[in-house]
């Protein structure tokens, strides 16, 4: 047999040691020091093609990969770690999760089951999680990748449970009537992407209008239930938005649990970000009726600044959960005892066979900081929010285009004289230059066909200095940028 | 607005990183002692229980939750980073690997594209992973969470592109004919999952028959595919394996290319762990034919010791790549400079959205070590299969059950006058025993009826002593528990 060395264990350990203590000082440093650096700043043309070498026969160490990393890749992420970060919807990471991604790196376990720590530690941290939304801890629930995936494996749940035959064994089309899913216009183009994947046809969902405050419709839902049930559709489940992605909107998911109550519909709520309001006394009353959803969907890498990625799925009748992922395998048979026994088997309750330990930085964090941590940086992202958009509301040069729910403030620079497509672009270039200048990542959306800076507060390190930049910025670049006019 | 203490962060940045230091010197011994601990060990009650707290409101903290993980979690890995791991197929992972994590973690970027290293790092280690595997590199590829995603993307790309109506847009119940799909008998219980989940059908999966190798009798599929031609029925698909998972089987892929271009059918390579055999030039030729598949998905955190979770898939007409996954979110169009703008956007590539920053581990790996330690690693495994079969061939208490093809030895005890029920039985107890006394952590399956232990190696940590050890400890235990016949 060949012989014994690892090649790709380091021949000297002592050294090794010196470089990993040494990227452990500079990735605390990197985030000790945050405060100090441009929140954003372009990625330039030298660093892009600095990676751009080909692949090579001998490495060139770790030593040397890690200099390459530390001047081509570390100045250059997106910026969430920063306190003025607040684009689309990231959550800001913690000191204590780049432990937990150590110890996962380093354990490099797979956690679909057997006689290991990591199922059981999923299996409570679940528990937790339920406990912390308020959802029945009897659910069936797992961990993965993120809320697109967590609406794909709900959504999957929800087709096999309603549609009447076994979707998942005789396929769609031995489907009597075509199923029908209704969301809000707000709805996360995720939902869209897993019924189209589902087989069910991305037309098949329902797109309902909604009010001023970006809430569906629910007479128009009703409608649009009659209407399809008359046509021969079949009606299966209704999604529910716990913080629009645009504006962070949470739909009247009570109103929506006695309609589906009535209609015989499957609720599912998307709340990616939204569904943690729960964990704030005085929020928790926006999100009710969504203990009553049938499944739930949220991030965990977002509100709860646990790393990327991670999100969560619950599916209140435990026993549905598994009819699309079931599968048998003669390898994969548990024995009696030893490592592959056990009662949990995740790779049932979703896409994935061999899963990476995502629990094991959720637990560590919800056991390390405790549930009012997390309660506080929410429910001060929220007091945030609405301060910021009162400022705004008072600021001459400003206009709030959105009411503002939860954590999410959407708004343009304004001047009087010119029209909304000047104001587009003005505005366009204003977000930009935000960005470009290193002061605050905003990112943007559209509301009633307005361009708009859009402010997602989902960042523990922000404080009010930080606003006060971002309002001072905008304005002195809005007037900087603004064409001169009569 | 509220003060600005950052709640998640530490107080004392001093304390965290004197913690921190413990923490990775732990971590870095964990590694450097494996072979000095059992590869396994059962998980205790006592640890079990201790796991089950409540959640609490007010953490412990960060140093005591560390020191719960090292009481009742750390020890009681599946153990696949040991030299004498060799359960299902699992990587073993490297000292590298685990500084990637953490850097990964702190810079907790979501990799979705932007103007941002992380999505460009993707397209490199993509284009790397081309060359490496003979694939064209003008293909679509995207890194996913394993395997079992991986699968799922390419056929969903296969559905849309060979059903000949839009599937993602109008659903299965829109296509005139049922499709289906062929794989041999061996194919991975996560085809058969994306097929349900696709909305195809798992019945719509044709199993066909093996040759004494394990590979898929081309003759057999040509039989089925004109039975379901004549039955009205619309092939798409065959799934080709680069390494089955109970064997090692690789199937006879130039073949299948062949009659897929004949057929015109989308052949698809699952190539979980087989597809690195293309690193190592006198494998290469086993898995000939991979590089004319429509699709390629394949494991990083296998044979190619990247920590968990990451997989990559390849589509090679690119444009199909994005057919079942593009979606149009005003809040994500990208803006002509500043954070969001830049070529890339993986969401369009896959059902992620937020995607964790796995390039980064795989970059770092490629760079430092180069391709020449882990076509290494992986031929030494080969080696180790062949002789470890080799002896156990030679040795009278022992049976192969199934050719070596690759990685994967499936073989039991045996003792003259027992039944194969018997033998079935006393193999079970001799593998539970195996791994309780921490020798060796085989997996079972069954070959032919027959209950085998599997010793499937990717590991680049075995040496020859730890052959010895486990052919010592099978004979043994096995001449221990055997019931004494005349």
């Amino acid at each position: 047999m060949p012989d014994t060395r690892h090649p790709l264990d380091p021949d000297d350990w002592g050294e090794f040691r010196a470089l990993a203590h040494r990227v452990l000082d500079d990735m605390i440093a990197y985030l000790e020091d945050v405060r100090e650096r441009p929140v954003w700043q372009p990625f330039p043309d030298a660093a892009r093609q600095a990676l751009e070498v080909g692949l090579s026969e001998n490495g060139i160490g770790l030593e040397a990969a890690y200099e390459e990393l530390q001047r081509n890749i570390l100045p250059y992420a997106i910026g969430n770690v920063h306190p003025r970060f607040w684009g689309w919807v990231r959550g800001t990471g913690t000191p204590g999760g780049i432990l937990a991604e150590l110890i996962t790196g380093t354990l490099n376990t797979s956690a679909w089951g057997g006689q290991q720590a990591a199922p059981y530690v999923e299996a409570q941290v679940l528990r937790w999680l339920a406990t912390m939304l308020g959802y029945p801890e009897s659910a069936s629930g797992l961990l993965v990748s993120g809320c697109s995936m967590a609406n794909l494996v709900a959504l999957a749940v929800a087709r096999d449970a309603m549609s009447g035959a076994d979707a998942t064994e005789d396929g769609l089309r031995a489907l009597r009537r075509q199923p029908v899913l209704y969301g809000s216009t707000e709805t996360h183009s995720s939902i869209e992407k897993a019924v189209g994947l589902l087989g069910m046809g991305r037309r098949s969902l329902r797109r309902i209008g909604v009010d001023a405050d970006f809430r569906i419709d629910i007479a128009a839902l009703e409608r649009a239930i009659a209407n399809d049930r008359a046509a021969g559709l079949q009606p299966i489940a209704v999604i529910g938005n716990a913080g629009t992605v645009n504006t962070g909107a949470v739909d009247d998911l009570a109103a929506l649990a006695l309609l589906c109550q009535r209609e015989r519909l499957w609720l599912h709520v998307d709340g990616a970000f939204g569904a943690l309001a729960a964990l704030v006394p005085s929020l928790r009353p926006m999100v009710a009726g969504m203990e009553q959803a049938d499944s739930l969907a949220f991030d965990l890498h977002k509100w709860l600044h646990i790393p990327y990625g991670v999100g969560c799925v619950f599916i209140c009748d435990a026993p549905l959960h598994e009819r699309p992922f079931h599968a048998a395998a003669s390898y994969l048979e548990p024995l009696e005892r030893g490592a592959a026994a056990g009662p949990h088997d995740f790779s049932r309750l979703g896409p994935e066979l061999s899963r990476r330990f995502r629990a094991l930085k959720v637990w560590m964090a919800l056991r390390a900081h405790g549930t009012a941590s997390f309660a506080e940086a929410i429910e001060r992202n929220v007091a945030q929010a609405r301060a910021l958009a009162g400022r705004l509301r008072a600021a001459s040069w400003a206009q709030v285009l959105a009411p503002v729910s939860l954590n999410v403030v959407c708004f343009r620079y304004v001047q009087p004289g010119l029209t909304d497509r000047e104001l587009d672009q003005l505005n366009r270039r204003i977000l930009i230059a935000l960005q470009e200048r290193g002061i605050a990542v905003p990112s943007a959306t559209v509301i009633g066909g307005k361009f708009a800076i859009r402010v997602a507060i989902a960042n523990h390190r922000s404080g009010e200095e930080d606003f006060d930049a971002l309002l001072a910025g905008v304005e002195a670049i809005g007037k900087e940028l603004a064409p001169i006019r009569a």
